[in-house]
């Protein structure tokens, strides 16, 4: 099981609430894998940096730009005035500007849908979330995300791009948007490329979403969309997300929350974070590890044994980690 | 089957492609529930009226200001710079601020789901769609819809009425979005109010339908989670529809398209059109002959033999129309 890339280093912010536990039973399946990677473990602050203006420290983001690489678990932003999101922070001040959802129906995990897979790519960094709640769409913005997912496709064997929009009502904004979409897509005529305003896409994904392969849209349609896509196939739990960025960055995020009610108390399901680290272990190369991983993740739920209490079982999240582990040895 | 209410005129836009035909099956319907009405039928201008800025006149405006009450079949705005949505310009112009869809399981119509029961309560006149592209929000707008969903909820024996919302990103527009509906949930004590981030609504949506009741939100969302829920129980040919404004204004609405490759062929399903139609006679009093309607198009889809094609059946409009008349008569 040893991989063909080499050792390298990557950052970890466990997180919050549930995020310590499932980090450290991810950081042990990587170890099972036998992944030679160094983790530049990442705490946030409990105060407001000024340099960033969030507590999300400067020390924060220099360990992800320095490492290129990292994996997140959820945290929670304190409520009230003057907190930006931690998420979002990250996101945008490292200018991660996709975010990609792979999202597949579980083998032996029965929701009302067995045929999804999918995977949502999401510009990450403007529309409405810009801060000014206005739907910002530049051409920088729509085309660079437009040219990840399609490399993606391509790189990923993947027929079919459908760009999400709402251009009849949002013209100019989401009308940019198509318009960088087109221009991409005349680039990999390899590559099916179709469109769908996004109330006909929620339509189409709840009736039949085996029809849908990469679908590539704005911040805020993607929020949406990756949410609905999720909860095809069981939940936040088990959809694994990466925020790419230039240069190389790669930070892989587990999207479901902090779970506080069942914090330390062994319970949490580290299947999303063990998916997001198997993307990030893919973009570095590892790519045999994160499919041993994967496999082994899938194969547990598949079983059906050693499933956490939120897949209906009552393993605990040490029984489920030693069940992939003893599946990676 | 003789209704309460007295006799009224109403509006008929028969609309566009499939309009005029399911619109002729309606207005049958109607008169074999013996209901009194007078229709001023209405057409689109095919240019642009300088008075209104639009291919909607100002004669099909006045039109449904005199008779306060209408029904509108689906209409199709050309394509190109320079025209406004039709659907919209008549929500907009005649300020039909809340847009409501009653979404069911249909019985004896299998889809996924079967426990779909809940209304969609949707600002429509402000938000991404008020021409700025802006999410612009403004309180009147909102408490306005707010009273409007708290009300129907009383009145329809909902017991919740859920907001959805993105506060966490757009804190200006939907915090004060969401500032209106608590202030008018605090006057409905016997009404359960509880609040949904939009991307967690959805997902909500399609793993437990019904855990929802009464929906509230702003245009954009309500323009998504409202085709998502249609989608649930098979699509906008099912779903009705009714624009609310002031002053008793209601126009029924089906939210489906022109379907122009089937237009003239008899092969329409009038259902949406059919159960808007039983809003619209709700909202004039003659509740009777809308129960009666509405119970003749079910239990007709319910038994089978005449259904449309959309349904997979291979009945025609007309046979459809029939079988739904022989019920009331
Ligand atoms: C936590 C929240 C700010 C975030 C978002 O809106 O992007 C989340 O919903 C997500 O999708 O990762
Ligand atoms: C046709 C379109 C402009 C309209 C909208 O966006 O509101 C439609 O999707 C609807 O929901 O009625």
């Amino acid at each position: 099981l040893a991989s063909k890339a080499g050792a390298f280093s990557a950052t970890l912010f466990p997180g919050d609430g549930v995020g310590p536990e499932i980090s450290s039973a991810v950081k042990q399946m990587i170890e099972a894998a036998k992944v030679p990677v160094t983790w530049d473990e990442q705490h946030i602050n409990k105060t407001v940096d000024p340099r960033t203006n969030s507590m999300v420290t400067r020390e924060n983001l220099d360990s992800v730009l320095k490492h290129k690489v990292g994996l997140k678990g959820p945290m929670a932003t304190p409520i009230g005035k003057g907190f930006r999101s931690l998420n979002l922070t990250l996101r945008k001040e490292l200018e991660l500007y996709a975010n990609v959802r792979p999202c597949f129906s579980l083998p032996g995990y029965k929701t009302r849908y067995d045929n999804v897979n999918l995977v949502t790519v999401r510009e990450n960094t403007e529309g409405e979330y810009s801060g000014l709640e206005h739907e910002v769409i530049t051409r920088k913005a729509s085309s660079r995300v437009a040219e990840f997912a399609f490399k993606y496709a391509k790189d990923n064997n993947r027929q079919k791009v459908s760009a999400v929009h709402k251009a009849n009502i949002m013209k100019k904004a989401d009308g940019l948007f198509l318009e960088c979409c087109r221009e991409v897509a005349a680039k990999y005529p390899d590559i099916t490329y179709d469109e769908l305003i996004v109330d006909n896409a929620c339509m189409q994904l709840v009736r039949d979403p085996g029809q849908f392969d990469v679908m590539l849209m704005p911040n805020l349609y993607g929020d949406i969309i990756s949410d609905l896509c999720a909860g095809l196939i069981g939940g936040l739990g088990l959809t694994p997300s990466a925020n790419v960025g230039m240069h190389g960055l790669c930070l892989g995020e587990a999207v479901h929350g902090t779970a506080p009610d069942i914090a330390g108390k062994d319970m949490a399901n580290p299947t999303a974070l063990a998916l997001s680290a198997c993307m990030m272990l893919r973009h570095v190369g590892h790519v045999d590890a994160a499919d041993n991983i994967q496999q082994a993740v899938l194969a547990v739920i598949a079983e059906g044994k050693y499933r956490t209490r939120d897949l209906g079982g009552n393993a605990s999240t040490s029984d489920f980690t030693k069940a992939v582990i003893d599946k990676l040895s």
